[in-house]
């Protein structure tokens, strides 16, 4: 698996033929379950997941976890990279880990992350966690993988403080108040109350799946079961309604939007002759003798084909 | 000033053309403050803009409102374009007002924008408030333009229920909590108690300028005293430390950028050989035979040329 993946993530023209070649191989899994699960640093995300994994794995699915982290290329902390993290986890026969997804830029982020979970699907994986770290940009790429949202908060502190974005609770179909423990029980059903509360707020979803809020504690296996039933709740409801085979076809549809706009870019920033051409826009901008929306119109015109 | 504005917004090559001979005729008028205000629908942006425009405009300065709205477009509803909104600054001859700028893609809206304030610079007007209705998307694009972010915000109501963005909270040099009248006075100050708090979570700002938060109401004109002068605080303070002119450069630059995503992005949008193969490809994908990721790579080799 680890090495398929690495010929996903590779450029040359030779790994990227034979890796299409491998997902040709297998037909795409469509029965699997593709869980994000995303929370702020602190949210106990790391332990949450190998409980549930582990949970999972007992119950005889199969499960991988990917990871997205755009941020730890720049502050070169491996948060999400480091495997011993889930030890236990990562030693279980029926789970595939795999660290933080290679890329300098959130394009190959997105495209590593696809090709894992086509892959993982076709080696038989049936439920892929993807983990991201609720900073708002993997979020928006995840959204266009993934099934269902689940997000880890913790109790005692409102979203201003723990710095998680609006957009990303609007994604959320579960909200799971981890680190419920006893000292903490109150605050906890107190944070409950006021999610629920905020929920209200948003639009109904166009699955008509209803968000659901639970406490407890992944570090106590606590709750995990209210989390995993509202998982198998949500696919039985939009199964039944429809709703996940036109919302894989629209993701589908939208992540080639998304590919296509970052091919189109990245091939111009590889340009020598575009970069030159753009430097000296910039110099002329900077320099104040230039107006930024003619110089981008003039040298658009120069790279796109006619016809 | 709107019969010149109108040749901005046109597409045709013959307009374009007057319109860049029009600018060039004037040199960017480099003391000019632009500001941009926003907040959701009901924090009185209109009557704070026309209280704040009138007050200006008495003092001796030329006052350009501009507005964005991307969602009038398709709700049909003019909520910027009313002019008669702000029917008394609308009279006073030293303000012009601008509706919301017109085009159905926000690329469309931004350069607008954009030429509207050198326009507007050009023509020797001092303030440009640039309005926008804080759902995220157009404050993207205005923070590349303006100088300062004033948010308006009500009383008695935490930011969720406000509906804005969180990334917008992050934006604002100046939090005004408007409507803030007797009856409302209590609530007015614990919202800016906890507006503060809330500020002191995020990063100082780059410019060393320290986000204020204050109370007032646009309709019984309190509080437009300790925005004004909080702004001329804020450009003393950037002039002062060079931040200003350096933060000018760099938003061009960007503004740069992302004009020439939006031309290549665009400039392929209305090709139709292109569009005919990318349905091809759409099809393909929704039928399940092809993977969103090769089909992308493939479809934008066609089109962009490689000298």
């Amino acid at each position: 698996m680890g090495q398929a993946l690495s010929l996903f993530e590779s450029n040359k023209d030779e790994d990227v033929r034979m890796s299409r070649a491998l997902i040709d191989c297998f037909s795409e899994n469509k029965t699997s379950k593709r869980i994000a699960i995303t929370g702020v640093p602190g949210a106990g995300k790391s332990t949450f997941i190998e409980a549930l994994g582990e949970k999972l794995c007992n119950e005889g699915h199969k499960v991988a976890v990917l990871a997205i982290d755009p941020s730890s290329q720049k502050t070169g902390g491996a948060i999400l990279g480091d495997k011993t993290r889930m030890e236990k986890l990562s030693r279980n026969p029926n789970a595939f880990i795999r660290p933080s997804s290679a890329g300098n830029v959130l394009g190959g982020i997105a495209k590593n992350t696809y090709q894992s979970i086509l892959l993982c699907e076709a080696a038989g994986f049936d439920i892929i966690l993807i983990e991201t770290v609720g900073v708002g940009q993997s979020e928006t790429i995840v959204q266009h993988m993934a099934d269902f949202f689940l997000l880890l908060m913790l109790a005692g502190a409102g979203d201003e403080l723990q710095g998680i974005k609006r957009g990303i609770m609007e994604l959320a179909d579960f909200v799971f108040i981890n680190k419920a423990e006893e000292h903490n029980l109150v605050k906890a059903k107190e944070a409950m109350r006021q999610y629920k509360q905020a929920l209200h707020l948003f639009q109904a979803k166009e699955s008509s799946w209803k968000v659901k809020v639970e406490i407890g504690s992944a570090l106590e296996n606590t709750g995990l079961d209210l989390v995993w039933n509202g998982i198998k709740h949500f696919y039985k409801i939009t199964s039944d309604n429809n709703y996940l085979s036109q919302y894989r076809q629209n993701q589908s549809i939208a992540l080639f939007e998304y590919f296509l706009q970052e091919h189109i870019l990245q091939d111009l920033e590889t340009n020598k002759s575009f970069q030159s051409k753009k430097a000296k826009s910039r110099k002329g901008i900077i320099s104040g003798n230039k107006n930024p929306f003619d110089e981008a119109k003039d040298l658009s015109q120069l790279w796109i084909k006619k016809t």
